[in-house]
């Protein structure tokens, strides 16, 4: 494609279309024809009935049609395929692949990923590598650029992202803008280098998604006039609305971490609906495999008395439309041939799922694809992002006082418990350590836990917000020591460790954040790690890895543990 | 501009950015606030109030802020600027400039117009003629290229354009993509010429309206398969439905040629006003200065029953939505600073209107603009289009019989009348000619037309559609010759003519078209012109210029005339 001229790539497009114009016409049959379909009309908000034809991965036409394949949907519903507004698909701890398998058996058939995790490790390698493991998915991925790589300047990451070095990935048609712009305090107070990369993503005709908590006021005219198009980060209607009425797009977030759907439901009406989609932002696999994902938001929608129709324009339409991906997101000619087909809106079963025309799940499993080639540089990078030397008992040993962080069961603030200068698992006294992995710095941050609950040897993880340096916390340092260079010796993942023994674990070893392996293999694996951490004593109300990976993000209120030490966030200070 | 580099670029932008976020956030003043508002919030649906601050021709918020100039609108309602969806500006017989000063004062701040007459006379420079005479007028006009030129392949035009001579012009920042196609045969019979021209409009990712009156089942799938994502003909509200849940944009059109917005009302409620906008399609001097432009819908649809807040949205909003020119139409932060005040809803009075921050009117007058410069080349050429020799008596005789062409009284469809071989005022059998006159081919097509009254004289034109060649009748070979020569002499315009004395004339100038007068010197010589063709004995129930310019255009049936003769519209075929 790289060498075809414009009057090539016009002919091209031309001779698809000549057919398309001659099937939808019926003078040709259709690829594909779903027989007295009743579906949802996006435009007239209502329930049509009629064949839907496919040509080319399109639909054609509603109505008459005859086709190479008829699948006859009388008595169920066809619904467009759901979009995810709003992912960070490393959560799901498996390849773009694995991910794309687990999610088509619920009717998604388009995310919006953006790959903040990944570039925090490899910066714009890692943009690249999860572009290259996405192309011609059969869950079409699209992407957000991620904006603030490192996530605060007290971070240690991979890398540092400025608006130059993202900025040619706003050619790749797969591209749509700028990820969640957390550094709302950076936009309002108009540091040049935050805004610079709003201004940039403008200039190449981009959404730029927002990322702003209880922002309100003209602190919130700013972050808009700046330029933010959406928020995903509501937790109550009256700050959604705020918003909303703003121009911001709403992001109805309902993931592994965070749940708004149930507080954002008063958005679901003809009021507001209009200016909302959903999204998951994260979505863990056992979270994934037991809860589903957009299918679960319409779901729980429709069971709580939103308007079927309505709740399916926000799980596809609206999102869409933000993002400018004018054909799909309907059932109409010219749209996408993503189609979900239910048997009811009351049940909610899906029973097949197709994308562009091809069926892709039956209703038990989802159909063989073709995985793309990834750029052998690119693979072997991946799989080395751990530049640490090995650690000793002796790394962790620390005499002066640290600060001790307080968890909270069910929550990421933590709170102030003071100071400690022992481990003293009696009460609760944990050591934490936070180890640069990226630069080989020997950089280690020391402090201590309470509310984990472990009474004996340590976890650890290299899944750590936002710069995913290596996480552990024990009741000893030896097997701190023995935890961390599992980890290293893994290429990343999560560690229970208890006397130099593995306890267990679950191998991340694509940068240090997701599994080579499948959906459920790794779930198998986190299932059995988290039962081996409860064996330790951790606290069976809090998610030991999930948890424990909040830990090391200095944004969320009130201390938190960098590679440099144990930081109080409110006054962004060591302890 | 054209050595900016891209950081340099940015930088200018971030500049402007950055002031824009400081008088947001109330660190600095802004240039306009609208002091205690009432304002159409067109997100939440409702009316809600605060001042408005303006920066940099941008609303930055809403709230309490104060600024350099401060304007207290309590007790007034303020609006987004309203949007012509499809124009062609042409029709209103002026120049762009003076266009701009007749809309403001009707709330219009922006219009998207398709230089399908202008382009018919000059091509693609007729297109780069208009882009350069309304470049930074307080109205912004936006372009569609004209998909249809000539309009059939019977016309003979000024020019012939395919995609190839219209492509470059998708690069310019105010053309939003390809005008209505006309030709819908030509889609649903997927004749490759036609269809590459969308194709080429989808590779530059641009809109393609529509023009498809009637169209139903799966030819019009096909047409909307193909890539037509609007349609403007709806003459009634089945068509126009069968259209919006195929996902067409609906265009509700009220102009001087048709009217379809008491037929179209019903889909001016929420089931489907989210996918419908306004536009004229075409105005006349006398109709702009009479009823007004949007503003005239806009009134009309609440009086009628409209709510007046979904009545504004289709005025503004959704219109900037479809054409993705996604910072204008709302009163919110980051859009432009286009606001209409009135005193309320009823009434509707406008009060001011305000351009980018700027007030253009202030209820009684519109405040001088720069107007910009065109190349001379271009502004030669447009007055230099008529190709042309002197003509006589004799061109206009013709012994044989040929088709009378038969007017309907308020319609533009003609009726067969049979045949004639002489003129016959007794009878109301008048002889009507098309001259060639762009090319100086000496073609001219003879026919007898029936229903216009005539009693003495010729009536002559040049805006005559699509092709613009000189269109004239006449009780007489004498006058019709003087008439065309005239029109000739004065490089364009219209002529009434009685023994060889000019009895009223418009001189249309610039491309046969416009002219360079003001809108109101225009209308002063068109009502002249048409009481001097009523004198001669124009039946009054006829336009007298209007209906005859549509007496070229073979694709309204029954019969028409071209320069080559009387051609049977249905058939396609010469009588």
């Amino acid at each position: 494609m790289g060498t075809e001229s414009y009057t090539g790539r016009i002919n091209r497009k031309l001779n698809k279309k000549l057919r398309i114009v001659e099937v939808a016409a019926g003078r040709e049959k259709a690829d594909l024809v779903l027989k007295n379909a009743s579906y949802v009309n996006v435009f007239s908000n209502e329930l049509r009935q009629g064949d839907i034809a496919v040509a080319e991965g399109l639909i054609v036409g509603m109505g008459s049609y005859s086709g190479e394949t008829e699948v006859d949907v009388s008595g169920k519903i066809v619904l467009p395929g759901f979009i995810d507004a709003h992912i960070h698909l490393e959560s799901a701890m498996v390849s773009p692949r694995e991910f794309v398998k687990a999610v088509l058996p619920h009717g998604t058939t388009t995310v919006i990923t953006d790959p903040h995790e990944i570039a925090n490790v490899m910066g714009a390698d890692g943009i690249e590598y999860m572009l290259q493991a996405t192309e011609g998915l059969p869950v079409d991925v699209r992407f957000m650029l991620p904006s603030c790589v490192p996530a605060t300047p007290m971070d240690e990451s991979g890398a540092v992202l400025d608006y130059r070095t993202i900025d040619s990935f706003y050619d790749h048609p797969r591209v749509q803008g700028l990820a969640e712009m957390m550094n709302f305090p950076g936009v309002i107070g108009a540091d040049p280098q935050v805004i610079e990369k709003i201004v940039a993503a403008q200039a190449h005709h981009k959404k730029i998604d927002g990322h702003a908590p209880d922002l309100a006021d003209n602190d919130l005219n700013a972050y808009i006039a700046a330029g933010v198009y959406s928020d995903h980060e509501c937790h109550d209607a009256a700050d959604a609305i705020a918003k909303l009425e703003r121009g911001q797009f709403i992001m109805i977030r309902e993931g592994t971490a965070a749940h708004n759907l149930e507080a954002l439901l008063p958005l679901l009406t003809p009021q507001y609906a209009d200016r909302c989609m959903f999204c998951c932002d994260d979505k863990h696999p056992s979270d994934l495999l037991e809860k589903g994902h957009i299918d679960y938001n319409v779901r729980e929608s429709i069971r709580r008395g939103v308007d079927p129709i309505l709740a399916v324009k926000v799980a596809c339409h609206h999102a869409a439309r933000y993002f400018q991906l004018n054909n799909r997101g309907a059932v109409a000619p010219g749209y996408f041939a993503d189609f979900v087909v239910i048997d009811n809106f009351q049940d909610f079963h899906i029973l097949q799922v197709y994308k562009k025309g091809v069926e892709m799940y039956d209703g038990k499993e989802v159909h063989d694809f073709q995985v793309p080639e990834i750029d052998p540089y690119l693979v072997q990078r991946a799989h080395d992002t751990f530049h640490v030397a090995h650690l000793t008992a002796e790394d962790f040993s620390e005499r002066r006082p640290r600060g001790i962080i307080g968890m909270v069961p069910g929550e990421l603030v933590t709170t102030d418990q003071g100071y400690s200068d022992h481990i003293d698992p009696e009460w609760d006294i944990l050591k934490i350590a936070v180890i640069e992995r990226h630069k080989n710095t020997h950089h280690i941050g020391i402090g201590y836990l309470q509310g984990y609950g472990l009474k004996k040897g340590a976890v650890a993880t290299s899944v750590s917000h936002d710069s995913h340096n290596i996480i552990v916390v024990g009741a000893n340092e030896e097997d701190m020591a023995a935890a961390a260079n599992r980890i290293t010796e893994n290429r990343g993942g999560i560690v229970v460790m208890e006397n130099g023994e593995i306890k267990g674990e679950v191998v991340l070893s694509i940068a240090g954040l997701m599994s080579d392996g499948s959906l459920e293999s790794v779930n198998r694996a986190l299932e059995s790690a988290k039962a081996a951490a409860f064996a330790l004593g951790v606290s069976r109300d809090i998610d030991p890895f999930m948890t424990l990976s909040f830990m090391s993000l200095p944004v969320i209120p009130t201390l938190r543990l960098t590679t440099r030490g144990v930081i109080d966030v409110m006054n962004q200070q060591y302890v």
